[in-house]
Parts: C-alpha cells; sequence; structure tokens
C-alpha cells in the first residue's frame, strides 16, 4: 500500500489525485461512505448569521471550539470576526494554538499538575491570551502556589453557578472567600465572571436566567467598586447556543459599569435538525434583534451512507452507526436519497423513520412499497452536533453539487 | 512548542522522556487526564480466558476488532491464538492490512465503488485471506460485475438473518435466489455461512438462538450437498460477546458435516462493568465449559479523571463526559478514589452515583459530608467499551502499580 492509501483507510476519505484536479464527487462516489458532510455555504451563512448577531446585541464572539475542535473552522470563525476561541480543556487550548489561536477562554477549571506545566509553556508567549474558570478555593489556592512557583501570571474568570447546576460558586451574595484568595496571590489575576446558563430549565427557564445574568451583573459592580479586577476591561462571559439572545440582552441592558460582554456558543456553525434547531426557533420567537439579521442558522452537517441490506419489506440497514454520529439528542435523520445514475438527491419521503442504532448500522422503517435498494445512498443531518462532529477525524467540505474541494481534520 | 509538546496535545498523553525511562506513574500526576487506562494483567487474562474456551468448545476464535481498532491490541489476540480478526468496515480491514493482519472476516456488507476499489489492492496480495457477508441478490450481482472486471475472485458468507433483526436473508428454506447468483460468477467463491444471534431478544432468547443456528447448520448440509461451496473450508461464524456460549455449543454438536466453526466476540478483551459483565454472568451460569477454564472476564478499562469542582455539598463534577466514555449502557461507574499524597487509592463508597453526563462533564452524587476535594482523582469503568474506545487516539497501558509503560494508537 502507497503511503496514498494509508491517508485513504481513514473512512470518509477519497482519491487524493482527484481532489487537487476536480474535486471529489459524492454522487460519482469518490468517496468511501459512511463520510461526514459540511456545506461549504451554509458554514458561510451560520458564520456570519452569529457575527452579525453578535454585532449588533453589542457583544463580543467567543464561539466554543469544543463543538469542532476544527483549527479550520477556528480560523473561519476568528476571520469573520471572532474575538476569540472557547475551549473546555488543556490538549484542546493546545491544539487551538498550535493552529494559531492567540486568545482562548477555557470555559471550564483549570485542574491538574500535567496540565497546568503545558499551559505554563503556553503563557509565557506574550502574543497569547488566556481565561479560565475558577469557582472554588482549593482550585484557586493550589492554582496560586502552582503559577508563582513557575512565576508566571494567569486570569481567572470566577464561575457562578446555579443550585442542581454544573460547576460555578453557588453564593451570589458573597464571593469574598474567593476573592481572599486571589488577592493574596499576584500570580492570578481576576479578569471578569463567567457562567452558563444552559444548565437551567423548565418552564420558567428563561425569566429565572434573565434574574441569573442580572444578579452576576450586580455582583461585577460590587466586584469594581471593591477594585478586586486586575484586567483593564473587565469579562463578563456566558451563553451557550440555546440561550444566547436572552444573554446578551440582558448582558447589554441598563448597565452602569464598563465590562466586555461576551457569548460562547459553540453548535451555530454546525446547527443540526434537533435540539438546536428546535432552540433557534426559541430564539427567533423570543428576539427581534435575531430576526432583524435576516436569513437564519441551517443545519450544515451531513452523514452519507450506503444503504447495506433491505431484508425484509419496510426496513432499510444502512452502513454507519454509532461510531459515525450522535444519538444523544434523536437518531439521525434521513434527509435524502440518491441513486447511481440519477441527476441529483431527492428528499426522502416524511415516513421513512430512523428506529434504532447500533455501532456500525441503522435500521430505517420504510414503507414495504418504497423503492430502495442496496447500494443506494441516503443522506442524514444529525443531533447534537458535537458528538458526531468527535467521530470523525477527517471532514469533507461540498459545494452545492455535492463536490468536495476540501477535506479538514479535527483535532479530538 | 516542541514536536514533543505536539504529540502532548492529544488527551491522556504525558511525557515522552519519563516514558522511556521509568513510565508515567498516574498516581504521580505524570499524565494529563482525563486518560483511558487499560490494565495489562486483565489484557493478559481476557486474552487467555477466551481463547482457552474457544480451543476446548472446539471452535475458532475471530475477535471483532471494531471494538478496540488498535493493532497492538490485534496482535496480542493473534499472538495467543486468534484464527482471524473479524472487523466491520473496509477503513478498519485496511487499518488491520497495514499492520500486518492477514486473515479477515468483514461481519458485513461490502457496499460501494470506493471501497471495492480500495479492496482490490488488498485481495492481489495472495497471503492475505478475506471473507465478507452477503445477503442480497443486488448485491451480489454488482460484486460479481466489479470482481469480474478487476479479474479478483472474493469470498464470500451467506449472512442469515432473523425477522425483525438486521441484515441477513431471511428465508431460511430457501437461498436459492442467491445460490444462482454465486454459480453465474466465477468472480465470486462462496465460503460459508454467517449469522449475528445478538439481535435476537426476549425471555426465551437461548432457545431461539439455539434453534436459529441449529437450522443453519441443516442449511449447510443442504449445500454442501449441493456441493455450491468452492472453498476448501466452509464457514459457519456467528457469535459476539453475549451468546458466544451458546452459539459455539450448538455449531459443535451432532454436526455429520464438515464446517469450521468461527466465534466472533468482540468485548471480552475489554469487557466491562455494564451490559457485558452482565452478559458474562449469563455465560458462566448457563456454560460448564466457561467455568471449567478457570478465572473470568474482567474490566480492563477505566477512564481517569479529576475532580473539577464541588460546588455544592453532595455533588461533585468530573472533569470529563460524552467526549471521553461510552454513555449508551449506563453511565460511568466510580470506581477508585485517589488524593496527591496518598499511598494507593481507596475504593469509592458505594452510594456514589453518576447522575448526568454532558460533553465535557460528569456529574457524581456522594453524601454531603464525603470527604471530596478539587483536585482529586476518580477512576471510572464504562459500558459498552465499543464507545469509549474510539473516543481516545491514544490509550494507555498500566500495570498494577499504574505505571504506564507502553501508550497504543487507536484507527478509528
Amino acid at each position: 500500500m502507497s503511503s496514498n492509501r494509508a491517508f485513504n483507510s481513514h473512512k470518509g476519505t477519497g482519491n487524493k489525485t482527484l481532489l487537487a484536479d476536480k474535486g471529489w464527487n459524492l454522487l460519482a462516489e469518490d468517496v468511501g461512505l459512511p463520510a461526514a458532510v459540511l456545506r461549504e455555504s451554509a458554514l458561510e451563512q451560520n458564520a456570519q448569521w452569529m457575527q452579525r448577531f453578535s454585532q449588533q446585541a453589542g457583544v463580543k464572539l467567543a464561539p466554543h471550539g469544543k463543538t469542532t475542535m476544527s483549527p479550520s473552522l477556528f480560523k473561519q470563525q476568528l476571520d469573520t470576526g471572532a474575538w476569540a476561541i472557547s475551549l473546555a480543556t488543556i490538549p484542546q487550548v493546545i491544539s487551538a494554538y498550535q493552529h494559531g489561536v492567540r486568545r482562548v477562554i477555557m470555559a471550564n477549571q483549570l485542574v491538574g499538575k500535567y496540565h497546568c506545566e503545558q499551559l505554563v509553556e503556553l503563557l509565557r508567549d506574550p502574543s497569547f491570551e488566556f481565561y479560565c474558570f475558577v469557582d472554588s478555593v482549593d482550585n484557586l489556592r493550589w492554582l496560586g502556589e502552582f503559577f508563582q512557583q513557575h512565576q508566571v501570571t494567569i486570569n481567572v474568570l470566577l464561575e457562578i453557578g446555579v443550585p442542581g447546576g454544573r460547576c460555578g460558586w453557588r453564593d451570589l451574595k458573597d464571593v469574598s472567600a474567593l476573592v481572599d484568595v486571589i488577592t493574596k496571590y499576584s500570580s492570578i489575576s481576576l479578569a471578569g465572571l463567567s457562567f452558563y446558563e444552559g444548565v437551567i430549565h423548565g418552564d420558567n427557564a428563561e425569566q429565572k436566567i434573565v434574574e441569573f445574568v442580572s444578579e452576576i451583573k450586580q455582583l461585577c459592580q460590587e466586584l469594581v467598586s471593591q477594585k478586586v479586577f486586575d484586567a483593564e476591561q473587565v469579562l463578563i462571559t456566558g451563553a451557550g447556543s440555546a440561550w444566547y439572545d436572552v444573554v446578551a440582552k440582558e448582558l447589554t441592558t441598563d448597565t452602569s459599569i464598563d465590562f466586555v460582554p461576551v457569548i460562547r456558543p459553540g453548535c451555530y456553525l454546525i446547527h443540526d435538525t434537533g435540539i438546536y434547531q428546535d432552540a433557534q426557533q426559541s430564539v427567533m420567537s423570543r428576539s427581534q434583534l435575531a430576526c432583524d439579521i435576516g436569513g437564519d442558522l441551517v443545519s450544515s452537517l451531513t452523514i452519507w451512507a450506503y444503504v447495506h441490506s433491505v431484508p425484509e419489506p419496510g426496513l432499510m440497514i444502512i452502513g454507519f452507526g454509532k461510531r459515525d454520529a450522535a444519538f444523544d439528542a434523536g437518531l439521525p435523520t434521513p434527509e435524502l436519497h440518491f441513486r447511481s445514475g440519477d441527476s441529483a438527491p431527492k428528499t426522502v419521503p416524511s415516513h421513512w423513520q430512523s428506529v434504532k442504532i447500533m455501532d456500525q448500522h441503522l435500521m430505517v422503517k420504510t414503507h414495504a412499497d418504497d423503492d430502495v435498494k442496496v447500494g443506494d445512498i441516503i443522506v442524514f443531518s444529525t443531533s447534537h452536533p458535537c458528538l458526531t462532529m468527535d467521530k470523525w477525524r477527517f471532514i469533507n467540505i461540498a459545494d452545492e453539487n455535492y463536490v468536495i474541494h476540501q477535506q479538514i481534520e479535527t483535532f479530538f
């Protein structure tokens, strides 16, 4: 096997020569299936849409990069105007740094000797701006000692949480225990406040989120008056992909203090046809600003796969499974059907339903007399995007004619 | 960043120099967490146990390699005596081939031009023995034409299925439609029969499986008498990790015809503390042969992670999530608790329970007064193993002292 073929052993790859020449045509089966395919125009539309939203809402955009872990897509987001990339772990931060990202919010606690040792090397680069979350006295003391020993300063954002939620200091009225530790260590620079409202659920979630963000603003104001922030600009950062409109609005309403509001949606670039489509419909129904931007987010990621078997009338077995697609927020949704020789893929009948997913297979119910054959290609959308993305080392970017001109790498 | 550091940006890796010198000590935090860790002695025990079972049951062992997709582990299985490696897709087959595997059962249909073109190159190597499943006339015709054009012969195993199951020809009484196509193409060599009994469920699953396998043996006998097999040795292959004892017993009982029985369990080497532990307990309660072997399968895979936050009494937030561990067959189970300075990890209290998993976090309920701290290490087992393995590009192999001397690569 040549080294070309070695490259091609990854699932979803195609013939290298063709790619350089005229691209891989998905309909001509130039690519091994299953394959993960991103629609170029949808990526562009989504990147632009969220950037415009952020600009018009008056907030900075720090897209959560953990969704895609693809430096090519980080670059697209930064080129479109994103202020920073948010990430969840130190290996993710290192990957982003190695690919040129120079402003990172690690929307997570920084824990563990090995990762801190790795981070120290990055922080010695004066061009690299880094923030992480802290929510405990124990963690702050440990970080203070560690970075003092290494003579490096680390920027932290106090993470505020809600009862029953995830991380985050629970007492919004009193953060003095944390502030006391921070002021002890010159190696720790308090740069702002942070939160993740995505853990707030229930019928009155919107109202609870508004109140939560409002209280965080009040806390920020108190801390400003106490002069405990070291940074020139104080950040307040929150917002996943479901409530970014509510967070942005509250962060930019009636603020008498000077802080930089930063939102961190992760799933807008890929989007989906499941939980984030539903979430975005809620955004559009709530936010006049979102409606005024024009257009909307669209699902950009599909899985292309073959029909492997039609073992009994009304049942198709498709050649992909849990190894290739998310299944934690609904099963993959069949969208298009193509048979070699057809001029273009057709929209599938609405009664086609994924009923079961296994490691390497998906079962789809059809009507008994539907025209489906082994070797047909079925195109699926999935939900949620983070867990489809992390199943692929290489993801294809296709144009409107289903021709792939670029294959991007992921770093999970 | 040096290239050493580039390597280290993958999650769960450690300092290269230490590994070469005295290994990475998990308790000394030589490795970034979360990390996936395989216990060397458990791998050895499991490999030996299943090989002995197969030998004493009189069947060949073709472990399903899709579980681990790790050539180092394929080698261990083959070195222990496995007859072949089973795989699910052509990219998996190519990876195995590139790492020296020379007998493969692709326990799946072979569909798609691109992958067939890749396979042709492998089949031209006379040292490479390959079998795939077929279950439809359409697929057989396509394969017949394709391999005829390329002047290569492909070995196929007729896959037999059950109503409501996955792939597989449903009519056990009549496979003449398939045989007719096969006899038309000299490019197709019928080498045996195959099935996957893991889709048979219900209270009387065992009896149904016995009958199913028995009928397949009868079908094999008829096909032998019809002289439709081309191969010198006829294979009958079935059995995942849950029913291999039942399948092996039935395949080797009262057989008047000469065939090679092959079982394909995938999860025994890694095993787990969830669905496959339960399945193995059933094996041990059913099979005297399994009991007579001595010892048993043990869970070999753990995830090591830090406590990131103890935001309220009785709740720990752990620094790993859906991005790092299976969650399709129960949430990860906390097993061990270690604090820097302790002499060894302690078994966790039985009331510690994982209650929710998110992309990068796991929530664990404890008692309010349990002694847990940010920075503590918690070790988890998971279920099922396939979906933990595919989250990692590098997996650590540790000895009984939690020292890592080897890191193996996966090829998902």
